[in-house]
């Protein structure tokens, strides 16, 4: 299919449910698939029907095209400034929703691996770096340009500095140079890099690993993870050793402790 | 000696003092050297001790057999499910008491280095992330796999999360897959990979630094770090600054700092 | 020049500007570069006044020398257990300099970034994790050697636990040992390594890079960075998006997305 052909009519964002895994795939390629309003509000209606779609057990974020996501869609922007507030009250809105986005993927109950071919730039490298897991083909590559622009990667910097060290986020945010993905990898932006063209099925192969574990199991083990590390270790520990004498005792525990010590494999209710 | 061949009444762990380095050994390699009660009780013992032991300076955490420590033992606990409370009140008195013995090793004055050979899985895993530092053999290997049981590996997720940065942690989390001892290193979660077989030998030469040191020093700075890294900036430096005032005070300090002016070897009281 | 006749009576801190760029050059080599009281003065005046200076848009810190910096004054320090309260109120004094001359840095509206040749030690160690970024040539050493003189590097650690993992800070600071350029790179306390003698010369090309940019963006930042780092998501996420829509709305942001949609170059006023 030719990219270029594609009507702008057609969905910004398209899902593909396949045994348990959603992929989502962002189909804005001619426009290098920015996080437009149309694109924010189809990721955020994605991913409300998915929190509550108990087929799902993984989703998978990929691209159409050349560019990942290049982020905000700044022409879209800029025609606000003629707004009689000069674009605030537009800009707070659109920014309020992309924050929103964002935090939907940490709060989602599936994990949400990003399958990253191109380049991903900005909001586009703050929704690699939002993802639970990240796998990025060889070629991919990262970036938060924003100081080119004179518009600093403000709130992409808090995805990137909950993911990678001080010094490396910092240069990222304040030389916005390209980031291979081998180099990206080695600071923690993405976990696994795969031949060109590969992310896609690399990331649909972990995401069914995922979805063959108890759905249940995972959605536990995902909530308290984000919640966790935001409180001091005893409080922590008083968390998540709570958390897991509830995981304990439900169903799926009780059958997965129970195959391990049969030595079968374990049918799972969650 | 053979394992296999070694009584279950003799102690789970064994403890071996030599030249201020007491080395603490998981000793029921038959039974992948489990957290069960027993093992959890005789660390608790064993860090109480030594936290008031003033003739320790380090601690070395090692494991006989294969298996470093292969996390809960998993039948003991499921023999609870048959209590009147399904096993509520046990599994919370259980995890309470391992929260408990990871959080000793953070507040244990000595600092407490892991000697990993062969697998740290789920809550052995956490045991090396909790160490202050921790040395593999090569051959080692480190797995959080609750996933695979139905559950997840919570608690073990507060100590990796405190080592590892956040998408490794969940990689290892969701995954749950063998990591081998360089990617362990590469991420954080052991300080230094040696031959198979090594492991307790480079601990031992870590542990013997350490104690060659003022073991005043040691404690105020173990401390230190644990506080200080739960606050804000503002905060840490006042604290740490505190701190420091009170180190430069301590007789250790200024023999050692009278020492290193008159370019002879200084002499510990702490 | 030879360093080692230049008169103490010298500045201890050389400044030279150049291009928008503020050098700041530590010059006591024959002592190693200590944090002395005048050293720590000369930089708080420094900072105080590049802080205030409109015309400054990066800042590298080197040093003169084979010691980047050596830390404190330990002589100067050691001459105060004379006072009457054995050098209390003189080490609060200076340890609270120190930590502010710290924290100036990241207060400071304009990114610093350290330019580092031979040993940077203790409080020297401590300078370089406090810059936004950092080069190293590839001889270059770090090392918080505290622990040899009883004088746990306790206010480096908060520097140094902020950019680097747990272990490895705590490797860092528990033995002393000199950490080489490249490891040091691994870690997260350098961004780049160069050939010896390159450092300066590729801080200073960074420096040319960041002051290509709009001061003003770099600033909102800059500032952002710090501050958000300490909150949760969701608060982080407020404040930077709280950010950016004023960032939208100044003068620089305006030109430069206005720049890049009409593909000209843009002209930054801030």
């Amino acid at each position: 299919m030719n990219a270029h052909a594609r009507p702008e009519a057609a969905p910004a964002l398209r899902r593909e449910d396949s045994e348990g895994i959603a992929v989502l795939t962002l189909d804005r390629p001619q426009s290098r698939n920015p996080l437009s309003e149309a694109m924010l509000a189809a990721l955020a209606e994605s991913f409300t029907a998915i929190a509550a779609d108990r087929s799902v057990k993984a989703v998978v974020l990929a691209a159409e095209g050349p560019v990942f996501c290049a982020g905000h869609d700044l022409k879209e922007m800029s025609a606000h400034r003629a707004d009689p507030d000069r674009g605030r009250a537009y800009f707070t809105d659109v920014l309020g929703r992309c924050s929103g986005v964002m935090q939907q993927i940490t709060a989602l109950p599936q994990p949400v691996i990003a399958a990253v071919e191109g380049t991903a730039t900005a909001a586009g490298c703050q929704l690699v770096a939002s993802c639970d897991l990240a796998v990025a083909g060889d070629a991919a590559r990262f970036c938060t340009p924003g100081v080119h622009i004179g518009l600093f990667c403000s709130t992409p910097m808090v995805a990137l500095t909950r993911n990678l060290s001080a010094k490396h986020a910092m240069e990222m945010l304040l030389l916005g140079e390209m980031v291979p993905a081998e180099e990206a990898a080695r600071m923690g932006l993405v976990n696994r890099v795969v031949a060109a063209g590969s992310a896609l099925r690399e990331a649909k192969r972990l995401a069914a690993v995922i979805a063959s574990k108890s759905t249940a199991t995972i959605r536990i083990g995902k909530r308290a993870f984000y919640e966790q590390r935001e409180m001091d270790l005893a409080e922590a520990y008083d968390h998540a050793s709570a958390v897991m004498v509830e995981n304990m005792l439900a169903r799926d525990a009780e059958e997965g402790i129970g195959a391990f010590v049969e030595k079968r494999a374990p049918v799972w209710e969650g």
